[in-house]
């Protein structure tokens, strides 16, 4: 299977794109060649993707885009910023990682998104939306600032979602404000902008783009001023006189000529000589510049252009049918995600207080649940988890019981509104935790490591995590009816354990610890779904003699003051396990609380160890960390002998 | 003193507002009496202000608007919501909260900024910026979603700065796709969006806001369906081409237009009566709108309209003269942040790499000294913290060496940048995290208690803080030396010890302590400014016979293996001291240090307890917390008694 991802169909002359090693390779080609490369790429990423799961449609979208930069922009000097990784498979492939690419997104292999660590055309990290226009700008003021070298120019590459971000436009804000050699080329893939596409927009664009319609705009200003009709001071709202009439003609506001941006476009992202030609002419214009491409997500392969969203990641497919290869066929479990979406269904049938807030992750939620049969009570705020949060706020001051639904990563986002905004307020917010602990395959930036220990400082928060599948359901219950102020329910990507659909809920109490088997052994506290793999390396560990016991913490915050009495009260070591970082989560309140209260155990913390994790299966990086069975029942066993050391 | 603040000069005629106890008094009056209720309201805040201190400039230009809107709405069923609360002084004396207003900011008095739990007319808790629109909107769509209540209008106010921020636009960007009945008030004071006053826009304000214009516009749309010209489908379009008009006429590209956001103004924010007039006329309008009124921050007080920024909260002032009252006739000593800004001016000269970012608080970090002399090194990016982190990493990535200044409070906001935009690329930004730990009269939305411990779980983080000037200068030194990932380093506001500049700056050893006083009883461990509390402590209780031992760990993280192995190895209790939180700083790296490390050794945790603290003097929440001379001695005295237990 894997020489299979690795090799070209033989039916398919890749030949232009096998001599593509580096920017420079593709710079030797003649313009001409460059529709036919682009071809080539299609092919190569539908053979890839087909066998090597990743994310697609966005990277179909953005082939000629691609070419064209590298083709006229001197990388990796000038820098290519990429917001969110998905759309720079096209990069990866054209900067040295072509034959790497089956390696994609595997452990050890190269990474689904830019990594400076991996290449020096990958200038900055991109796992998290809306960071390249800061960041890009942080570039283009450091080149002219470092004045010993030529001026690079620097392009942020950002899509129509991720420039919703409310960083986006503080970026964009702040962009207009500098003279700064910032070109930012807008990736717009589903129209979300401007729907409005006409005639008059391309030739608008085209005029816009042309050297001599610059020109021209400078020349009637200079022509006004020799007349001294006006001043330098007035060239500012003459310039902007100019946009607001090429708005008035479109029919729309555009909002980048209201933060002063100049704006060029839209063009047709596919068009790739003419991508070439536009780069080229507004390559050395000075000042933020934004060109507007639209793209279609999927674009050459035609199952994707025809439902983008199910081709944005669509696993393994047969290139020749673009049927998609069932991942199993063995009984279906639901994953925690479906049990949430069903859940929250549930919830709002019994309590019409109950409304669903996500950050542009509806589906990825399974969100999509309450939203099939109740679309007023679910809010999609797209990516923009603060505001998801404090709206969420707004909606519980006034007596809603808002879920919000995003993933541990990005809630990193809304730090500061869980805090300021519903903790403080001691508003009933349940935040539901998507992709808690390790991620798998998106690797470094996306894995939910953190959540746990940022969360366990906020006073008041209750921070909870289910075993299983009956207990997520049952602690979604327990939020609405006890009504205490914001709780966390954090659980994992994938399976749950059983399909609890219509299962009667039941209320839990609050700070309240499982003990799944008791032993007077070594204690084993776990916390989440990794209690599965906790229980089976506590059965080999008692296989082997070690009276081991096994408690389910259920909740990190409180934590279970009896469970921990009768823990510490045996005398022997106390094991810790999480799928999460060890600095600041259940190993160190247990750590704390058997310090606060006077007991000197050991304890054995184990956890996603406190430095970066790439990526890679799921069950690979669990045994890199230890968090596999056969680790975990190595360190009951070898503490139970140590024990008497 | 207190009673002189809280007393009414006889001179003057306060008889309107003295009536007012409630919005409904406020009601009662004739729209001619409202300019004598402000010129009173403008009077007693003089009064007030000028005895105990607080914010002055923002609350003196928000008068008019904040009569207008409790005339015009019906408050608290009406929502308003505040972004920051400098601006809602008014709001408060006028709300009930009149005759506690000499209380404002003191221990057990009323808070600065609006809080729920103090008044059902603070609809939201208002600390920091960008957070109403947000707010306001969740509360908009709950009224909708709760068809049992009448329809409620809900009001958000925010500066022209605040709504700068990320968290803004997300949330102008998502009221744009809702209909719901919220109306942004944009109290615009410094004309940073918009410096092109003139005739035209207060005409357009004019017949924008009049209920003619508006049905002007649906009669000539209703013409146009009726003759099958345009579908229900070609509203929007109309409307925004309605808009471009504008845009057109006002020489300007209106950003909330281009959002979909209806939008009035610019209007004149000081006359009460058009503003009366204003609101009555667009409450009841549908969907979202905004109102655009221009004040003069300051308004009615000649010196404070003349240098705005040094009135923003000028602390105590005689109010006939218009003299600041000078806080201390001592020695002059320099704050932590003079000793930040003067060693960042030494660093930049001394580097060329090193440039400073700031977010709206040049002068409130003291970077604008660096700014004076090289005001091409200086960033000021606006509210906008997590656009400040990622440029700073786009700064460092090509070559810079970015010193981010921002509050500990503020940089909550910034958290994902910090780790994906920094951390993760190991990129050398450092962190010179301002008021850290209590703050004082600025409250629970500001002390800034969680950095050390949100900060801890990020791999590869270094983190210090500076027990006193030198150390400050020698770390700041340090960071660029060293040239390590993002490195933070904490100090909190107020007066350093001395006066250290022009002093030779030295490296320190990253992760390496400093042992005050060597003993062999209690092992007290500190960090930052605290520690000459803690020395007082130690030296009390080494007069009474305890010889307790004093380190300063300098840094949290890499924590100072050496002097752990030195403590432990004593084998006596470890106390541990910090301005931060108990849950996820100091006290917890040593607690699971030694748990770690097998030693089983008490530790007492002094620091911010696992709740909300109000405002009050640094001196009164510190003796809240336990964090006094005398509360800390007597934990330290206590563990070498309890010892023998």
């Amino acid at each position: 299977m894997e020489s299979k991802g690795s090799s070209v169909d033989s039916s398919c002359d890749l030949a232009l794109l096998s001599e593509i090693n580096s920017p420079d390779d593709l710079k030797r080609l003649s313009p001409e060649q460059l529709p036919t490369l682009c071809a080539q790429i299609r092919t190569f990423l539908i053979q890839n993707v087909s066998q090597n799961p990743g994310h697609f449609a966005s990277s179909m979208g953005a082939v000629e885009l691609t070419v064209a930069m590298h083709y006229v922009f001197d990388t990796p000097y000038d820098r290519i910023v990429w917001d969110v990784g998905h759309q720079a498979y096209v990069h990866k492939i054209l900067t040295g990682r072509r034959d790497l690419f089956h390696t994609n997104r595997k452990f050890g292999g190269i990474s689904g998104f830019p990594n400076p660590m991996e290449s020096e055309y990958d200038s900055f990290s991109a796992g998290h939306a809306s960071n390249s226009i800061s960041a890009a700008l942080g570039m283009a003021v450091a080149t002219e600032l470092n004045r010993d070298n030529p001026r690079r120019n620097v392009v942020a590459v950002i899509g129509d979602a991720s420039i919703s971000g409310g960083l986006a436009f503080e970026g964009l804000n702040n962009a207009a404000n500098t003279n700064s050699n910032l070109l930012i080329v807008l990736n717009d893939n589903d129209m979300s902008i401007d729907r409005n596409v006409g005639s008059l927009h391309s030739y608008l664009a085209h005029i816009t783009t042309s050297k001599s319609y610059n020109n021209m705009r400078f020349r009637i200003f200079r022509a006004l001023k020799k007349m001294h009709v006006v001043t330098d001071r007035q060239r500012g709202p003459i310039m902007r006189f100019n946009n607001s009439m090429k708005a008035l003609l479109s029919h729309e506001q555009n909002i980048f000529e209201g933060l002063n941006i100049r704006y060029f476009g839209p063009i047709d992202g596919h068009d790739v000589l003419r991508l070439v030609r536009v780069f080229s002419d507004i390559k050395d214009m000075k000042g933020p510049r934004l060109l507007h491409l639209r793209t279609v997500k999927g674009k050459g392969y035609e199952p994707a252009e025809k439902d983008p969203s199910r081709w944005h990641a669509p696993g393994r497919f047969d290139p020749s049918t673009g049927k998609v290869v069932s991942s199993s066929s063995v009984i279906r479990i639901p994953k925690y995600q479906e049990v949430f979406g069903q859940t929250l269904l549930d919830l709002a049938r019994m309590d019409r207080r109950v409304v669903g807030v996500t950050a542009a992750m509806s589906s990825g939620t399974s969100m999509n649940i309450l939203q099939g049969e109740m679309p007023g009570r679910v809010f999609d705020v797209g990516i923009s988890e603060g505001h998801a949060v404090t709206f969420a706020g707004g909606l519980a001051t006034d007596g809603m019981r808002p879920y919000v639904a995003i993933y541990s990563t990005f809630l990193q986002r809304a730090y500061d509104n869980i805090i300021n905004d519903t903790a403080i307020q001691s508003l009933p917010v349940t935040y539901c935790i998507d992709r808690a602990g390790i991620v798998g395959e998106d690797g470094v930036t996306h894995h939910g490591a953190y959540d746990l220990a940022y969360l366990r400082p906020i006073p008041g928060m209750i921070i909870a995590s289910p075993r299983n599948a009956m207990m997520l359901r049952n602690l979604m219950y327990t939020s609405l009816v006890t009504g205490h102020g914001p709780m966390a329910i954090r659980y994992p990507r994938g399976q749950a354990d059983a399909d609890v659909s219509g299962a009667e809920m039941k209320r839990l109490t609050l700070g309240k610890s499982e003990c799944l088997v008791a032993g007077s052994g070594p204690q084993v506290i776990s916390i989440g779904p990794i209690a599965s793999l906790v229980s089976e390396a506590v059965t080999v560990a008692r296989s082997r003699g070690v009276d081991a016991a096994h408690y389910d913490a259920v909740f990190l915050k409180p934590l279970d003051n009896e469970m921990m009495e009768t823990i510490a009260g045996i005398g022997n070591p106390v094991i810790t396990v999480e799928d999460g970082t060890v600095e600041g989560g259940l190993g160190t309140a247990v750590s704390e609380w058997l310090v606060q209260h006077g007991y000197m155990l050991p304890v054995i913390k184990i956890g996603i160890p406190d430095r970066f994790i790439y990526h890679g299966t799921v069950g690979e990086l669990y045994r890199l960390c230890g968090l596999d069975v056969g680790s975990i029942a190595g360190r009951i066993v070898g503490c139970d002998v140590g024990a008497d050391r």
